[in-house]
């Protein structure tokens, strides 16, 4: 019956085995994914591809995959689903040469930060397997990169959000959802655009942020006199400053729409904040800090009770 | 010969001892101060003074201070050290009650996060005791306040800054110095301008940034959308969102000419990187992101070194 995923067993989450999973990169994010099914035991075989002859090798003395691959056709041919982790810059020139190779069954999915720009490259690359490819984010991640960063613990109780189109083969969606709920994670659906304008407020505006705080002090003749009175209040604002530098390039300019319009949104309130202090009005400054105070506690809340429950 | 301390017995560290600890405002910072001295068993006894009569009480409960006492004459005529750890819109009042009941001999410091204006507030208020009176500041703290947050480990390897005028009594200066580095920190002096400066930009301005992304995003009616996705990254970039409101509101008031040359600089660093956004330039995107991911670094290694030589 299903039109995805004939090698793939799976009548309830008990039975769920991929006979082979590839990685195309075989990073912290691929090489997490791909330890935290090892560790279930329901991947027979990870072969990993990608652009770095090393980095893969690196990734097979780790244990984090299998075997490297450098023949792409023999990889894809019979692989039941595949996982492409590179950074999104690459996304566009991976489809293209995976398109003809992908086996009719293949399951392919994403783990690209942002999800609009990768919906449009597949439509303009993977031609029929476009009706298996299952677009996703999983909302975790690390300063940290490559594949000795890579842990099968990695996406335990994080969020995953899965970009499914009208399209998309409902067995394929399953496939993909069951895969990460086997890591641990909670899935979620939303459309592309709106993964796009949350992902921009909560994660891309702010490594914008903290990447120019560094960037501007850096950059100061008497920097280091800063740098030796920079406290915990530094340290945790700044540690995504310490990300990616090409993942965080590729981020940006993929969601730059959605990103610009976050910045607008929150420079404007920047203003109202420095017209508050500018006017002395500590009336108003003690209710704006308040306001902050309350909705980030209560987020935090939010947070232990979902990690209390699971 | 001393003109201060004459009731300390301080020759070297080892025979360090404060009669009597007043601390006034026996919060996570006046606390972990007297919990630190009386951990290391150099401190007689600890009275603890401030507005209000059941904090004060509950830090007598806590073991954080000795006793409570409202009697502010009685209290501050025979003290070794005064700590005053309120908050800092407090300290023209509480200098003003305070100036014509301290001890001749008694040394006068501070934990304001600000330290040009807790000087001008000394100045018009301390008259002969100014010269006793050694402005500082512990860059340690956390989002939580009160005396049940304060720990005698709170300032271990943390910098305390200490910004003494010329007219300050050099045996002040030493009994300040060696209380905070009998609680484990590391003192650096400088003068109260420098500070402010320093402290603006790797300190308040960060807490400002933070502060108003919670505070935009919670105000957006889908606002729960996106704190449902935020994660990692969000968590570190906002902890300092949840700080003391009204401790925050005198800080930025009271170093508002700094905050606002920072908040200057910050916003046209984030100028240029909107342009480069805006252009879609990727080589200059990474190169921006290169240098603070790199700086970043360099700083987390200079800390860990500093932790590992302590």
């Amino acid at each position: 019956m299903s039109q995805a995923g004939h090698n793939i067993a799976k009548d309830g989450r008990n039975s769920f085995v991929l006979s082979k999973l590839v990685v195309v990169g075989a990073g912290l994010i691929g090489g997490s994914f791909a330890l935290a099914l090892k560790r279930a035991g329901v991947v027979r075989e990870v072969v990993g591809l990608g652009r770095s002859e090393v980095s893969l090798q690196q990734a097979v003395q780790l244990g984090v995959i299998d075997r490297a691959s450098t023949d792409w056709a023999e990889a894809l041919a019979d692989a039941s689903l595949v996982m492409l982790a590179m950074p999104v810059g690459q996304m566009t020139a991976v489809m293209q040469r995976m398109a003809p190779l992908l086996g009719a069954q293949t399951v392919v999915t994403d783990a690209g930060s942002t999800k609009a720009d990768v919906v449009s490259a597949a439509f303009a690359n993977l031609g029929a397997a476009m009706a298996n490819f299952v677009p996703g984010h999983p909302v975790a991640g690390a300063e940290k990169s490559g594949a000795s960063a890579a842990r099968a613990d990695l996406y335990e109780q994080r969020c995953v959000v899965l970009t499914p189109l009208p399209q998309t083969h409902e067995a394929a969606v399953q496939c993909v959802r069951t895969a990460w709920e086997v890591c641990g994670a909670r899935v979620f659906n939303m459309s592309p655009e709106q993964h796009d304008r949350v992902l921009a407020g909560v994660s891309h505006l702010p490594h914008l942020l903290s990447f120019a705080l560094v960037h501007e002090l850096a950059q100061r003749p008497d920097a280091q006199q800063y740098f030796d009175l920079a406290a915990g209040g530094f340290r945790d604002f700044t540690r995504i400053a310490a990300s990616h530098p090409e993942m965080w390039r590729d981020i940006v300019l993929a969601n730059r729409t959605a990103l610009l319009a976050e910045l607008d949104c929150y420079e404007a309130d920047l203003r109202i904040l420095r017209a508050l202090i500018e006017q002395g009005d500590g009336d108003a400054l003690h209710a704006y800090f308040e306001r902050s105070r309350t909705a980030r506690l209560a987020w935090a809340e939010q947070q232990a009770k979902i990690t209390q429950k699971l």
